[in-house]
Order: structure tokens, then sequence, then C-alpha cells
């Protein structure tokens, strides 16, 4: 006796999932069986996204209307615009309200280990939005190393364009403690000190 | 903005699969979106898997014809049952072809701290089957700290049964090195030693 073709089949299917290999598949396959009801919202929710759920084509977030939220409010700057690796990244700068100009989602790092090149990323249509004439760009990838790489990848190709290039602060997170920072980040918030204006 | 109401109840429903938290569950629902057929392959083989899959009624094992084709099979030995934790356990003994049984599949394994008690496993059921006249109960559980205590349990239980109990064999595993294994895996391989037969 070998398992039942059907549930073979969904647990192949569960392992193209990033971070899920044979037995994570299997225990999951097995959990979903026990707890059919959820295994049915799990259906009915993934059903939603995959009709409902698009990429805005300005900036590349997900979106249910296209252009999204962002791109096509009134209320922005639209002279900004902020570079972030993927859509959870603007949702927690939006969520935190401290900027309001309009976003590039690159979807992904450099990654030559990985095999992703500038040709996975959201470039192209990044120098285009660049080349209608923005005053300032930002680069707010994570400060990983994948994240400095592509960061100064962006930067190396903006600048020449007549246009501002910056990169958020790294430095110590606030509420943090100097004593339990590692050696880059001190660096990083020595470098990026600033002088107390009156 | 936020994210799409349908984008988070995707990813709400997708965390409570085991070990999956909120970072893996939306890197699960953007690869999704990324990759919709495979989306649209999971929710078919989940689908059907729910639709088409259930737990036999007498092993516990998951099965597509209700009993199973090992327990309404006429070519096993009834009168012997290997208790094992779950159905993979199963198709791994069938697939090595050394038992011509039945099975009963618990469940799981007593946990204490996970809050599971002999209740939430298919204990009575396997009670029941052994008061109808077995020659021999196998507990196949693992050598785990919980497959072990587990296995005393079910000991325990069927000992006031004129039922023979064995415990499958814990030692070297073959093609290992001595060198290699742990004391306890030792100790067993050392208690369960078998005579050369003539």
């Amino acid at each position: 006796m070998k398992p039942p073709r059907v549930f073979s089949r969904l647990t192949e299917s569960l392992q193209v999932l990033p971070g899920i290999g044979k037995k994570s598949a299997e225990r999951m396959a097995f959990y979903l069986l026990s707890y059919p009801e959820e295994g049915m919202m799990i259906v009915e929710s993934l059903e939603k996204v995959l009709s409902e759920i698009k990429f805005c084509s300005i900036c590349g977030n997900i979106t249910v209307e296209d252009p999204c939220s962002v791109c096509s409010s009134s209320d922005r700057d639209r002279k900004k615009i902020c570079i972030v690796e993927k859509p959870m990244d603007v949702f927690a700068i939006e969520r935190a309200g401290v900027f309001d100009g309009l976003y590039h989602v690159l979807g992904g790092l450099l990654s030559p280990l990985d095999g992703k090149g500038p040709e996975d990323l959201r470039i192209e249509e990044m120098v285009k939005r660049v080349k209608e004439g923005l005053n300032e760009v930002i680069i707010a990838t994570n400060p990983t190393t994948e994240g400095e790489a592509t960061a100064m990848f962006i930067r190396d190709i903006l600048k020449t364009f007549n246009v501002k290039i910056t990169r958020i602060a790294r430095g110590i997170p606030v509420g943090a403690d100097l004593d339990f920072a590692d050696e880059i980040t001190l660096l990083r918030a020595m470098e990026g000190r600033m002088e107390y204006k009156e």
C-alpha cells in the first residue's frame, strides 16, 4: 500500500513553497486533513487572492485596483519615490506614516548565489520613472548584505540622472542598547551622525 | 495604505499550518501570487484531498476507500496489528514489505507539554480491536522520548489482555558506524542482542 495518489499530489504541490520540504509538506497536508474547515478556508482565500490581487503597473505593489491607491492618489508628493524590496515594506512604511511620496517595489534583491540578477528586479521600470523627472529617490532596501549591494547597484545606475539619491539611515534602533549593537551598526550610526540644529 | 483584505485573510489562514508563522505565511502568499499556476495547483489538489481522502474507520490510516486496502485485504494476517504514530509510518513499513499484518494509526504521540493526552490518540479503538482477540501487538512508535513514553503507556494498558506485546528493535541502523551512535542507541543495541541460531 502507498499513500493515495491525490494525497501525494498535494504534498508535491506544497513543496514548491519557499522553505517547505517533503516532511513539512506532509505535516501540513495531514494537518489540513485533520482540520478540513481550515483547509477549505485556505482554498477559498487563495482562490480569491489569485483572482482579485494584481501587481500595480506603476509601483509593482500588490493591489486590487490598478494603479494602486498610492499611485492614483492626488495627496502624495509625486516627485519623490521610495525604493523597497517587497510589498510588505511599503505597508510597514505606510503604517508608520513617515513618507508622503510614491513607492517603487523591486520585487526582490540582487543575489547572485540564488541566480537573481538585475533583470529579475523591476530596475528598468524604475529607470523609466526616474527619467520622467523626480526630485528625490530614497533607497530603502534592508541594511543586509544583499540589500546594501542592491542599493549600491541602484545608486550607480541613477547617478547619471539629475536626481537626488538618498539612503535610509542605518543606526541604533530606538529603544535599543548600544551595548547590544553589532560593530557595523555602530559604524553606520557614527557615519550617519547629525549635528544638532538650534 | 494597508495590505488588501483578501491578501491578509490568506496570510492569516496560512498561519494555522504547523510551523508557519506570520513571516513564512507572507512569504508563501507572495510566492503564490508570483506563481499563480502553482497556487492553482495547490487549490486543486487540496480540494481533491479534502473531498476524496478519509480516515479508515478500522485502522485510522488515510484512504480513498473505507475500510482501507490493508484492512479489507484477505491476504493479511488479521491476528497481528502494528501500532504506529502516523499514516506515513504505515507507508514506510509497507514500502519495506516487512510486515503482513494489519495496522493501527494512533494519530499522534502522548505529549503533555503540547496538551496531547490519551484521549487525543486512537487508544480506545485500539483496546477494542485487542479485545476482539489478537495474537500479537507490535508497538512501532518512534524511539524518541515521546514515542517511548507512548509505547510504555500502551504496554501498560494492554498487559491485562491475553496478547503478546512486542516493541520494534532499537539499535545500530544498518550501514551505520558504532563510533557515531549515541549512548542510548548503544545501550538498546546491547539490550536487544540476539543469540546466533545454528
